[in-house]
C-alpha cells in the first residue's frame, strides 16, 4: 500500500497576470479565481508583513488599474473587500489609507530553544475538559474555539446536498457503508489526493467520526501501553488526551512557530526515548500555525523510516492555505506506507457532520479492524451528503473563498493584537488555519488570564493546555476564524488591558 | 445522579378485549393498536410456542368473530396477515390451517452447566473481523448480519425528517451539539426513559456513535487495563473486542437460553474474580435471546451495588419486545447510580445513522470527557433528524409494527428450521429481538460449516465468535429480522443439509 504512495509534484501555475508578485500569487492555479480576490488578498498579505503600514496610502484606483492592467471596477471591488474587512479606509477627496495602529509593531515568537526532551506520563485531561466545557457556549466571544465561524460554510448547499441523499438513498447502503465507509466518499477522498499528487488508493482509506476519531485508531494501531510518542510542543491538546488515555508516554520536542519540527531535534528524540511513534502536524501546525518546509518533511520521513517508526500525521488544516498551492503532507514523501495521514472535512467544509478519515498506509487493515471494534461505522447519511456534494462540484470554489475570508481576518486580527496588547507581546504570522499563537510579555499567567477572560464572556485558550510538561504559561491561542466586527475588536482591547495588568 | 433514578413501575394495561389470553396480551396499552395485528400475533405466538401445530385448523371466521367478539373484518385481516407471513393456509371450503412441519419437533437448548469460570485475556479480534467482514455484503443471504433487513425501518420518513432538520438548523448548533448532544435528541431520550418509568435527567445522557461507542467508553470509565470484567457466556462479540483493545481480562459466567444470567453464578464469580465492572445484556441477550426476569434483574443489581461493581448494560434489543410491555432494564433498580445503560436507535429505528447513548449515572462526567477525547462529538445533522422525528411522533407507531413483523418472522423461521435441519437441533425461542440460537446435533463444526456456507452465499455467525473461551463449536446464531421469502426458506434448507452432512 505504501509503496503506491509516490512524492508530490503539484501543477504548476497556469497564468500570472502580476509578474511582479509572481512569488505571492494566489490561489491555486488549477481552479478559476476571481481577480479582485487575488488583489485584495495581496494588499493584505503585504499588510499582515509589514511592507504597508498603518497610514500608507493605496495607490489611487486609476494608477492601480493602469499598472496591474486590470479594469477600475476590479479595483474598486478589491477595495471594498478590505474597507469592509477594517483593513484599509478611504478618506474623503484622498483616497485609501492602512488602517488600524500598523502590525510591524508586533514582533514573531522566538524559536524555542531546544532543551533535553522528557518523556512524560500524563495527568491533563480533566484539565483540558475544563477549559472546553467553558468555551462550548455561543455567548462567549470564541477567541478559545478550535472551529472557525459558522458562517464560513456552505450550511445551505450542505442542507440541499443533504436531502438529495437521504432522498436517494437505498436502504442497503445502511448495510453496505459500514465498516471502513461509503464507496462513493472513499472515491471522492481518494480523487482529492490525486489533484494532490497523491495515489492514495479508495480501498486503502477508512472513514471515520472526525479526524479525532482517525487519530485515536491510527495511535491505537502502532503503540502499545508504556510506548513512547513523539510530538510537538506544544502540541493539539487532543494528542495529549489520547496518549493518557491509552497509557502511553509523551516526548516532546520542541518546535518553531514558523517552521515546525526540526529534524534534529527530532533524531535526538529518537535515540534518546526509542519511541514507537510520531504524532505530528506539519502543516499550520495547532496551536503555533508553524508549516514544515517539503524538503524538511522529506527528509523528516526518511529519518523515521529508517528508524522504521510510523508517523501519524495530523493534516486538518492543509487545505486552508493562504500561500499558491497546498502544501504537501509528509504522507506525499512515504515509500514504505509508515505514514497515517489523518484528516477531516470538520474544519474547511462541514464541522458538524463529523466526517474524517484515515489513509492508514501499510496498517489499514489494523485500522479497519479498530474501526469496527470501536464505533462499527460512520453516519451513513452524513457520508452520503458529502459524497453528493463533492460530486456536484462546488467544493475548491468554498476553499477559495474560505482561505480568502481567514487570510483577511488574520490580517485584521494581528492589526488589532497589535493595537491593543501591551509592548514586549509576539505573535505568529500563519500562512494558513485560523490560530495565531500570542506569546505575552512576561509575568502574564494564562490560565488566569483564560479564567478572568471567561467571566468577561471571552473565551481563550491558554498555552498550559498544550503540554504535557505544562509549559507555555504565558502563551494564549486565539482563534480568527470568526467573521471580524467591532465587538471582536472590543473584545481583544479587553483582553489586552487583561494581560497589561499582569506585567 | 444515580439516586435520582427509580424503579420501574410501568403504566398498567388500559384495555383488555381477550381476558382469557391476558398473559399473551399486547403491545403496550398506552399506544393505539389494530385488533387483527393483536390476534395474528397471538396467533404466531401459539404456532411459535407449539401450542397450535402444524396441520391443526384454526377456527372460522365466524367462531372466531363470535368468540372473541371482535368483527368478521378483523378476523379475516389477521388471518390474511398470517397467510403472507406463511404461517398459515387456507385449504378451499375447509378454512385455514396451521402451515409447515410444527415447531414442537423443535426443542430449545439446554442451559449449559455452570463450569467453573475462567479468567481469560484475549485474542479474537481477528477472528470475527474476518467473520464479520464475510457477512457484510448484500449478496449474501443475510442469516449472519447483526442488523434486521433495512425494509423494516421508515426510511421515507426518516429522510424527510432529515431533509427537515438540516433545512431548519441553525449553523451555531455545530457547536451547541458538540459534546455530549444535541440538547432536544437528549430531551427525547430521557421523554421515553420517563415512558419506560425511568427518571433520567437530560443532563446524565451522552449521545454517541452508536450504542458500541456508548459501550465502549462506560467500559474505559471503570476498568483499567489488566481489571477482570464479567460477561455472559455466550455474549456478544464486541464485548470481547472491547475487552481485548482495553487490555482487559474476560470472566465468563455460564447464561441460560431463555433467563440469561444466574444471580448465582454471578456471586460466584465476584467471589472468586473481584471483577471491576459487569457488561450484560439483559433483555433478549445477543446472541441467545435471554431476557433475566425483572426480579432477578433487581437481585443482580443489588449483588452488584452490595460489592460497588458498576454494570455496563447493553440494552439495544430492549424495544423489541413480543410481550405485553417493554421489560425493564436493569438500571430501572439501580439506586447507586452504578448501572452505566447503553442503547441506541440502530436496531429500532435508524440503523446506518449511527445513534445511539449513554445514560452512565455517577459516570456520567467521566463518559462526557472519554468521549471528548475519542471522537468529539456525535453527527450533528443525523442528532437533528433524529430529534425531529421523534418530536413528530409516530416512533410507537413504528416500533409496533415492527415488533409484530419480527414476531411473526420468528415463527415462520422456527419453523423452517424444524422442517430442515436435522434431527437433534434444539433452537431458542426469544421473547423478542431477531436472533435465534440454534444448537446442532454433536460433530457439527459451526467454523466450517460458517465457511462452507458463505461459499453457498449464506451468511451465518459461528458459535466461537461468542466467546473468549471458543465454546458453542455446535452452535449458530441466526437472524430472522429479515423479510421472510422462499429464496429464505431455500436457503435454510442448504443450510439444514449442511449441517446433516456433519452429523
Amino acid at each position: 500500500m505504501g509503496a503506491r504512495t509516490k512524492p508530490c509534484h503539484l501543477p504548476a501555475a497556469q497564468f500570472s497576470w502580476d509578474n511582479q508578485k509572481a512569488d505571492q500569487r494566489r490561489p491555486p492555479s488549477h481552479f478559476p479565481v476571481k481577480r479582485y480576490e487575488t488583489f485584495a488578498a495581496e494588499i493584505a498579505d503585504s499588510i499582515r508583513g509589514g511592507l504597508l503600514r498603518s497610514g500608507d496610502r493605496l495607490p489611487s484606483v486609476r494608477q492601480a488599474s493602469s499598472s496591474r492592467g486590470v479594469s477600475p471596477s476590479t479595483v474598486f471591488q478589491a477595495y471594498y473587500l478590505l474597507e469592509a474587512q477594517g483593513l484599509i479606509r478611504a478618506r474623503e477627496r484622498s483616497g485609501y489609507f492602512v488602517a488600524g495602529g500598523g502590525t510591524a509593531q508586533l514582533p514573531e515568537p522566538e524559536p524555542a530553544v531546544p532543551q533535553p526532551t522528557a518523556s512524560l506520563e500524563l495527568d491533563i485531561s480533566a484539565r483540558i475538559s475544563e477549559v472546553l466545557g467553558a468555551s462550548m457556549t455561543r455567548d462567549m466571544v470564541p477567541f478559545g474555539s478550535a472551529f472557525p465561524g459558522p458562517e464560513l460554510f456552505p450550511v445551505a448547499r450542505l442542507a440541499r446536498a443533504m436531502a438529495t441523499a437521504v432522498q436517494r438513498l437505498d436502504p442497503w447502503a445502511m448495510v453496505d457503508d459500514l465498516g471502513p465507509g461509503s464507496a462513493r466518499l472513499r472515491r471522492q477522498v481518494a480523487l482529492r489526493y490525486l489533484v494532490d499528487g497523491l495515489h492514495v488508493p479508495a480501498e486503502d482509506i477508512v472513514i471515520t467520526n472526525g479526524a479525532l476519531e482517525a487519530l485515536n485508531l491510527c495511535l491505537q494501531a502502532v503503540a502499545k501501553l508504556g510506548d513512547a510518542v513523539l510530538v510537538e510542543s506544544p502540541t493539539f491538546y487532543a494528542a495529549l488526551q489520547s496518549l493518557e488515555r491509552l497509557g502511553l508516554r509523551a516526548v516532546e520536542v520542541p518546535t518553531h512557530p514558523r517552521d515546525g519540527v526540526s529534524v534534529e531535534a527530532v533524531a535526538a528524540a529518537i535515540a534518546q526515548h526509542r519511541p514507537a511513534a510520531c504524532w505530528l502536524m506539519t502543516n499550520f501546525q495547532n496551536p503555533m500555525g508553524g508549516l514544515v518546509p517539503d524538503a524538511r518533511k522529506q527528509a523528516l520521513v526518511e529519518l523515521l523510516g529508517r528508524h522504521g517508526i510510523p508517523l501519524v500525521e495530523d493534516d486538518v488544516y492543509g487545505e486552508l492555505y493562504f500561500g499558491e498551492r497546498r502544501p504537501a503532507p509528509a504522507k506525499a514523501f512515504d515509500t514504505r506506507g509508515l505514514v497515517l495521514h489523518c484528516s477531516s472535512f470538520s474544519k474547511c467544509l462541514a464541522p458538524g457532520y463529523r466526517i474524517g478519515w484515515a489513509a492508514p498506509g501499510r496498517f489499514t487493515q489494523a485500522v479497519t479492524r479498530l474501526k469496527l471494534a470501536t464505533s462499527l461505522a460512520t453516519c451513513v447519511p452524513a457520508q452520503a451528503a458529502l459524497a453528493t456534494y463533492l460530486e456536484e462540484g462546488g467544493y475548491d470554489r468554498h476553499l477559495r473563498k474560505l482561505r480568502l475570508q481567514l487570510a483577511l481576518q488574520q490580517a485584521r486580527f494581528v492589526d488589532a493584537v497589535s493595537r491593543h496588547f501591551p509592548p514586549g507581546t509576539r505573535a505568529t504570522r500563519p500562512a494558513g488555519g485560523y490560530f495565531l499563537w500570542v506569546e505575552l510579555p512576561p509575568g502574564a499567567d494564562a490560565l488566569a488570564i483564560h479564567r478572568q477572560a471567561l467571566s468577561l464572556g471571552i473565551s481563550v485558550a491558554p498555552g498550559p493546555i498544550f503540554s504535557a510538561s505544562r509549559g507555555f504559561q504565558n502563551c494564549l491561542r486565539l482563534n480568527y476564524g470568526h467573521v471580524w466586527n467591532d465587538a471582536a475588536d472590543a473584545a481583544l482591547r479587553t483582553l489586552g488591558k487583561l494581560v497589561a495588568s499582569y506585567t
